[in-house]
């Protein structure tokens, strides 16, 4: 193993984290905050840039060692430990979070979950709690937050593949970290390092647009570039404790659409906007996210608005209207927070009182958004290839000797390739349930099956909020600290797809 | 499509269940049930005689004709359904159940899920209601109980299995019937039938043996034999309405061992059994069945016993191996109960108050016994399966250019077994998420969504009792009419392992 070049890539990395930590000093220092929360997060911020700087420095010799696979598998897993690490610095520092609560806190921005643990009486390091929840923290902390969910997104792979040495390495690491199934046609381009330059350029332009749409919505400007860093990156976290309940319907309108759009797969949005190629109307993938979208969203939509239509009113027309669009509007953001894993919310939809509207949710979350996109989850097109071989073997049991192949997009696909998914789902399925039955362990209080079911769902998958005591109405602060822990893996090891991790854990990798 | 064959093998089929449902009669005489339930079942049972009788006569000409995969298909599914309406018949005639509730009880019991819908209270068709219960029962209606679920288990198979007309179409329905992944080894002789009457004298013997074990711990002889019926085929009605909960320590420690039995691979119990071999031994499945029932009974029994533990005693060591004894009995009695499908209940393992042991209880719900069972559920076959796929992938990413082979007990699978395998299991997963997202809209009563998941699985997985409202302390009579077909469809479609009903369903199948 080159631990050589491994270092030096990690370090590269944790020094690029730590420049953007440095760019929350001066939002800290033109927002208001107090002195000291603007000279601990400078301090914070230097320390963390000497230490990943002398990283740097010392390994530069190593750089054209050789790069291989399990190089990259290590530094891909290393560099999102260290990262989070690091990111918890400011928490740490700078917020007097306790350990732990720093860690889960970091793990579930740079995931892009959005799960969190701010609450209002939540207890801190130095033995008092912090009285008004998120509000309560400082300007710096809230950019933070919202600054690692960015990062997390789509951005950090960007950076991997600009640092890392080789270009078999890059395209090794593309496909662990871009996730969903693979086929020829998902190259962007041949030449990679540029398409991963339009990749970005697109990345920045959304969040920059989606800072002008909040603003034009009605937001102040800290909050419109927070929100559309944790827009863009299908993050969730967000500086309000209500998340985006009280804002303007323009606001949640704005929030639909762009989440919407981080949830599509990045090639055909780059496609789209770059060629001017219409090319994901014909996608398969597309249209199956698009028909869960809109399947799940109108009846949700309709039970919200039989349900306050239960209680007569005037039946002005316009009231009438105005019911449909809230419950629309409800519903649709509902359900795009959570198949594209934001995780932002609008309503507690733990309490519609809907079984079936619940239902609806507990899977769309399951599903997730399309692949290559900044969201997490199982991904829509693995769920359309295991329905297609499910058809597949529905067919064959009629025709015995009828050929059935299973085609994407036209392309009939390897078998290795529909294997790897289906073993994929189900490796996901059963670390799911592992981190349910690892939970009322490591709870410390009584967790009921649907709580510790859901709460690892919506980590796995980087969700956010779940149901039961991890609902909208909820934070995770309420867990023993085993279970943040545990919860904090989970989020790296679904944000990078299982695979990468589990893999470090494994004595054989370790072999030469 | 030869629907003259089909009818004669259905009409064959419901004949033996009315020959079955005619040994009710001397039961119910014997046993003492009053002249109008006595007749009133002689009745019924001679009427579906007619009925089936006339069905075989009338359809003789045709058994010489053409019988392929579809007629195969077709006679098994339509030989389920019609065989679920004329087992509910004694329910609505002799017991006045509603119509609903004669099909929900009829279903459960020919697949072997021991659901019921009986309970104190219970609203009947002539308006009254059933004060007493499962004790409020005929001896008749009992009897009939437990004779579905033994029909169900490994007998309807047998009776197919020698009704049908081919050898290569009872292959197909051997494939389609007993369940499991399958390899070339698991043709227990070349001449099929004779081993199917091998594995029918194993099963008749077994139950003998069940019964003369229940009898020596004590139990009445009408109990031991409805008992004996519903233990050996992993169904789990039981006469009383507390279950196995007020039963002497010994018959429950002979349940545990027969279910146990009942759930291994029958061709490996025959070849124990007739030829002496200790293929089982070796044999990959059982061991991990073995390792899986181990695990989480110790883990439940030791978070048991401590629980128990909590209130000081006087610390006599006959009281705590007492306490031992009846943790460990409790917990590997509800450990093989669900894991191989059965359904009895010692005690309301939803009052635990240790959600690590009810995380459990539902892993090992999802499991099911071995391939080739009585039992119900995924099959831990499967199981095994898609764990070796999934450490194969994490080979594979380690040591890419390494050769990957998936063996079970030393033979090299296909890729189309373990396509086939891993389409069957996300096959199954999304049946249940559909279940049991339909189930609040049929309900009529609300229902969280650990009852909804739990209810589905349960049934799909032919089990009985679940979780939350569906726990032991409860009937399924709290449904409506709606979800209680539902769950009949999905307990039937469990049975058949999906395919053989969904098929029914797409019109492919029925084209020319």
């Amino acid at each position: 193993m080159n631990f050589r070049t491994v270092i030096h890539a990690v370090s590269l990395l944790v020094l690029m984290l730590s420049a953007a930590m440095l760019s929350a000093v001066p939002v800290s220092y033109f927002c208001g905050d107090g002195t000291v929360q603007f000279l601990s997060l400078l301090l914070c911020s230097l320390f963390c840039i000497v230490i990943s700087g002398t990283g740097v420095a010392v390994t530069r010799t190593g750089r054209d060692r050789e790069f291989g696979f399990r190089e990259g598998f290590l530094a891909v897993g290393a560099a999102w430990i260290v990262m989070v690490l690091f990111g918890a610095l400011p928490f740490f520092l700078c917020g007097n979070f306790t350990v732990c609560d720093a860690l889960f806190e970091s793990a579930s921005g740079l995931s892009t979950t959005g799960a969190t643990i701010v609450e209002k009486g939540m207890p801190l390091r130095n033995g008092t709690v912090l009285q008004a929840g998120i509000e309560g923290l400082s300007h710096g902390l809230l950019y933070w937050r919202s600054m690692l969910n960015w990062l997390g997104g789509v951005g950090v792979v960007m950076l991997v593949l600009l640092v890392l040495p080789g270009r078999s390495s890059s395209q090794m690491l593309y496909n662990a970290e871009v996730p969903g199934v693979k086929t020829a046609s998902d190259q962007v381009t041949p030449r990679m390092v540029s398409s991963i330059r339009i990749i970005a350029a697109v990345y920045l332009l959304l969040t920059a647009v989606t800072v002008f749409l909040y603003v034009f919505g009605g937001m102040n400007t800290f909050d419109s570039v927070c929100h559309a860093f944790t827009t863009v990156s299908t993050g969730g976290f967000s500086t309000k404790s209500t998340s985006m309940a009280n804002m303007s319907p323009l606001i949640q309108w704005t929030a639909i659409a762009v989440m919407f759009l981080s949830s599509c797969n990045f090639i055909l949005v780059v496609r789209f906007l770059v060629q001017h190629r219409l090319a994901f109307l014909s996608d398969e993938e597309f249209r199956f996210f698009l028909t869960i979208i809109l399947i799940a969203g109108i009846a949700a939509g309709l039970m919200l608005f039989q349900s306050s239509s239960a209680v007569p009113f005037a039946g002005e027309s316009s009231v009438v209207l105005q019911k449909l669009e809230q419950s629309f509007r409800n519903s649709f953001f509902t359900v795009i927070s959570l198949i594209s894993t934001t995780g932002y919310t609008v309503t507690d939809y733990c309490q519609w009182h809907m079984p079936g509207a619940v239902m609806i949710l507990l899977v769309v979350s399951l599903c997730g958004g399309c692949g290559g996109s900044t969201s997490g989850g199982m991904k829509c097109v693995r769920i359309l290839l295991v329905l297609k071989q499910a058809a597949s073997e529905l067919r064959h049991c009629i025709f015995p000797r009828a050929l059935t192949d299973i085609r994407l997009n036209g392309i009939r696909l390897e078998s290795t390739v529909i294997q790897k998914t289906l073993g994929f789902m189900t490796l996901y399925l059963m670390i799911l349930l592992l981190t349910a039955g690892l939970l009322p362990f490591l709870c410390e209080k009584p967790v009921d099956p649907l709580t510790a079911l859901s709460a690892s769902l919506s980590c796995i998958g980087n969700i956010g909020p779940g149901f039961g005591k991890v609902g909208p109405a909820f934070s995770y602060q309420w867990m023993g600290n085993g279970a943040k822990v545990l919860l904090s893996l989970a989020m790296i090891a679904g944000r990078l797809e299982l695979y990468t991790i589990i893999v470090l854990f494994l004595p054989s990798f370790w072999k030469r």
